[in-house]
């Protein structure tokens, strides 16, 4: 069974993770945000896709959901020494990868190319995809002006009033070669819980991938959890966008292209408004506090929406 | 007595030791090459530049003369994993030194301003100044073609045969801001055992810096020993561009300015020659194999340069 999963960074690597611990790995397929990328010292960032590789990988910090696990901060500790910018801290291990990313970078190789190749070296045997080559940085709209989306997100700890999003360049982008054809030929595709506003809306913003998602049966599983976001700043975007922070209001985001939506325990009252926009529903425990709870809403999202 | 030293990296770097360790602070300021100087991993590195830093700061590695001391190399386990090029080995200390200074170029500080600074913070008391703010990149003309300095100096491990330089952009350049005057107000100006074409050269090579010099004392210490270098490959340049590897040869490149040099005693035999050339000459153990070594050289020159 061919799936494809659209993903941010740690919600998303979670859903990811339990995919990967039911489904041989040739049969998922993993496509991510790069609207959070950015250049930090001189170095090319992608945390999202880091995010997931280094899960995958089994090489992620277990505590955080995000950097290297084993991680050292010898560089970070005479960064300060030197009186840097620490909003942004960077461990020893991790940064070997955006020094050899922005090396390969500065020849010419794609970033979807870099990424096969870092994933081989890394042993992950499904194919990771950046959403696209070029890059797109997301602006967040704010009360206190436009701030890029790491200076919004970490540096200000995403205190500021949001008023929308900015995916600079979207326009003229185009999805990694073969991501279209991907979805359109996969038996499932699963929008992961990960923030519908900068996560996965940048990839699904993308030239085509709206239409191709019609195409083909979509599930998603819901980053709202009774009213609040499990990780960072969705639940806050919602409000302060003017919509309900709940599983309907994700769902009616992507309701052009969602056929099921899993949503949580605690939310079963939005079940029916769900339902009246034409999107079947399961009602289960959404929340993965560990490895083992990823592996079982894994299966039950697939095992589910493959009985539909 | 205010001393500038004009230096390029390990020899050079012992040279200013010895200095400081005589001269009160504020009467040394020492004149770094910069045409080694190259970007890696998007990253700016100086390598001369911060040999002289780490060596006056005393964070040097002293068993290699370059690179820092309490080193560690989780940076370059994770690179080589990822397939990385290791030829230049970044060590995890040294990297946040061309992180930040990299960080502080892309804000707009010049090289003199970010240097500095990080003397301030590795509490240097000396002035240490690049020779010029813009990259004047070395390119050494070989048998196999024309390379830059790094893939010729480390990753060839200069072996290509030399048949010239170039100082990319040397014509468009200027001295660092305060260098002419600083030179043209010092009591002495000492030329350090550093390589005379790749180090010392493209110093003097910089608009005014010569004129300068031959308005002052100027004394040298000759980088090469018994027809050899001391450290890296100033003799074997000597011979493939046609001189003989000796002090002789290295005086006659610097006789339109040099006022004294000392040379070490396995070279009495070149005193005459260089005397000869209208320079004075000091005849004394000049390979320095430890601190006190530098300590003492550094003493006999002043001293022996003050009587003159």
């Amino acid at each position: 069974m061919k799936v494809v999963a659209l993903a941010g960074g740690v919600g998303g690597a979670k859903m990811v993770d339990g995919l990967a611990m039911i489904l041989p790995p040739e049969d998922l397929s993993v496509v991510v945000n790069t609207g959070d990328d950015f250049v930090h010292y001189g170095l090319k960032i992608c945390p999202d896709l880091d995010t997931i590789c280094y899960t995958l990988a089994g090489i992620a910090n277990p505590k955080t959901g995000w950097g290297r696990d084993e991680e050292t901060w010898f560089v970070a500790e005479e960064l300060e020494k030197l009186g840097s910018e620490m909003w942004f801290k960077l461990g020893d291990r991790d940064l070997a990868t955006h020094l050899e990313r922005t090396r390969r970078l500065n020849r010419g190789d794609s970033l979807s190319k870099i990424t096969r190749a870092f994933c081989r070296k890394w042993d992950i045997k499904q194919d990771v995809f950046p959403m696209c080559d070029e890059p797109i940085p997301t602006k967040v709209l704010t009360e206190e002006g436009e701030l890029s989306f790491q200076e919004y997100f970490v540096h200000r700890q995403f205190k500021p009033v949001v008023k929308g999003f900015r995916f600079v360049g979207i326009d003229q982008a185009r999805p990694s070669e073969g991501i279209i054809e991907m979805i359109e030929n996969s038996e499932l595709v699963i929008i992961c819980p990960s923030n519908p506003w900068v996560s996965i809306g940048p990839i699904i913003s993308l030239a085509g991938i709206r239409e191709s998602l019609r195409k083909v049966p979509v599930v998603g599983v819901s980053p709202i959890v009774g009213g609040k976001a499990v990780k960072g700043p969705a639940a806050k975007m919602f409000k302060e966008l003017g919509f309900s922070p709940s599983s309907v209001s994700v769902a009616k985001l992507y309701k052009d292209f969602l056929n099921g939506f899993a949503i949580d325990i605690v939310d079963k009252e939005d079940e029916t408004s769900i339902k009246n926009m034409g999107i079947e529903t399961l009602v289960t425990q959404t929340v993965m506090r560990n490895r083992e709870d990823r592996r079982i809403l894994a299966k039950e999202v697939i095992d589910y929406f493959v009985r539909l």
